[in-house]
């Protein structure tokens, strides 16, 4: 049997790290806090932001909330990320996505303070994952992949690795970290023909489809080690990744599940972003 | 015999069409000029701007060489940068690269105009290419590559293509690029193993390693397109690729040479980003 990547002990571990770092701060009586905007409310937002303020009082990390109407518009909401950039006690900002129709995305993402952007909205903290340059932020979702693979003491250089996402919250950027890394990296998405075939000749695989439990055991091979960041509703309305658990754990040497897997480091992405905001913000004092 | 990819007759087709959009341009009274800052006079910076003097003098684009000591400093080529930025006869900026060791290049990037940024060094437009955003510029050698493929008829969607180079001024571009045109791309680099099992199993292969003649023909099957980026020398002192041009011919389906291949396409691209400049400038009058 296939080894089962336990997402929620690898985050365990980093909420531990980040819990003696917060707490080294504090004791130079210096507090992190992230402040939380949210427009409107969708029940998918209340329950990340829910998630993430439960997480952060868990590593002594502070928030704020702030809650904004849906129909804010553009210049309002600049306003009120300015106001958050502005302010001493605030050291990192996320804003969710995706924005009401009727906000400018590219204005707000160049609004942000690109020291307080954890959740690495700002095309300039972007363009450094694209050149390798990993003194900015690193988006949660692509870097709680690579976590998954690094905490479980896989080695990736010279590896090759398939990625099936080409999007910039998982594929793009994934794909840069692993380049860093010294992996071989093939990104394949919905026009790649064959897919079988370039996903049995990999060593790791990490798929974000969407799609539940698409990819049986033929698209694996035993020494498999598989990354599943797919999170959607089977046909029997349970939460499921794109790779069939059950068939493929059997026949492969690593997977992680869904839940439990990826998702569950998410959070200590954005955490880990948060310190080292505050670090950002405290060399600048 | 597979066919050679003439890259002077792509170039001179891609040259007249840009020669008609500049005579448009000039009937409008519009005259777009380009700006080209040479620091100190090494001999391959001194041949690179006679070639773009003489490319733009062809499409009757204007140029304006500015030279500077080898010792300047950040902050005097910033102010000189500034100064062609607030220019409205200046159309396009271009830089010579890699700079003096005193200057710091990051300061420099981001202080040319993003719309002027003819040889797309602010980092705000290679985000824009991370992103598949094409509405900035291209870096020129990784879109030269592209128009060696697009130009010969080549159907790029759904084809497995193999990058050997992960740098940002040829192959993360070009991936980008390539992943926009729907293929399915591999990045390799010196840490990949089996590097002719993967460029063997690929519809096509754009290399730009610098080892003159390292490819030859067992790297390739009898349909590969293979683009040749790679430029050295090799042991006889001539001007070589990195594919070992008389080896591979014969047996692959298409092939750039060196001299005359990728690299004669690679001033146009400047061309069309000096065009594009210009036109932006327009709107903004």
């Amino acid at each position: 049997m296939g080894f089962i990547i336990d997402g929620k002990i690898i985050a365990r571990s980093i909420k531990e790290d980040i819990k003696e770092q917060v707490n080294s701060l504090r004791e130079n009586k210096y507090i992190p806090k992230l402040a939380i905007v949210r427009i409107g409310d969708n029940s998918s937002d209340i329950s990340y932001e829910k998630s993430i303020v439960k997480a952060c009082a868990d590593v002594n990390i502070e928030t704020e909330k702030i809650t904004l109407d849906n129909d804010i518009d553009t210049t309002k909401l600049q306003n009120i990320i300015k106001l958050l950039n502005d302010r001493d006690d605030i050291t990192g900002i996320i804003v969710f996505r995706p924005f009401p129709s009727n906000i400018d995305e590219n204005l707000i993402r160049n609004t942000i303070d690109i020291d307080k952007d954890v959740d690495c909205m700002h095309p300039i903290n972007l363009e450094r994952i694209f050149e390798g340059d990993y003194t900015g932020f690193t988006p949660s979702t692509s870097k709680a992949a690579l976590l998954a693979l690094i905490k479980s003491g896989v080695e990736l250089e010279g590896k090759k690795i398939a990625i099936i996402n080409r999007s910039m919250v998982v594929g793009k950027p994934l794909a840069m970290m692993l380049l860093s890394n010294n992996a071989t990296v093939t990104i394949c998405h919905s026009k790649t023909k064959d897919l079988k075939s370039i996903t049995r000749s990999s060593d790791i695989v990490i798929t974000a489809l969407g799609r539940a439990k698409y990819l049986d055991k033929d698209y694996f091979n035993k020494d498999s080690i598989v990354i599943d960041v797919g999170v959607s509703l089977d046909s029997d309305g349970k939460i499921s990744g794109d790779v069939d658990f059950s068939d493929v754990l059997d026949n492969v040497k690593m997977l992680t599940p869904v839940p439990g897997g990826v998702g569950s480091i998410t959070t200590c992405v954005l955490l880990e972003n948060t310190i080292k905001a505050a670090l950002k913000q405290r060399t600048l004092i």
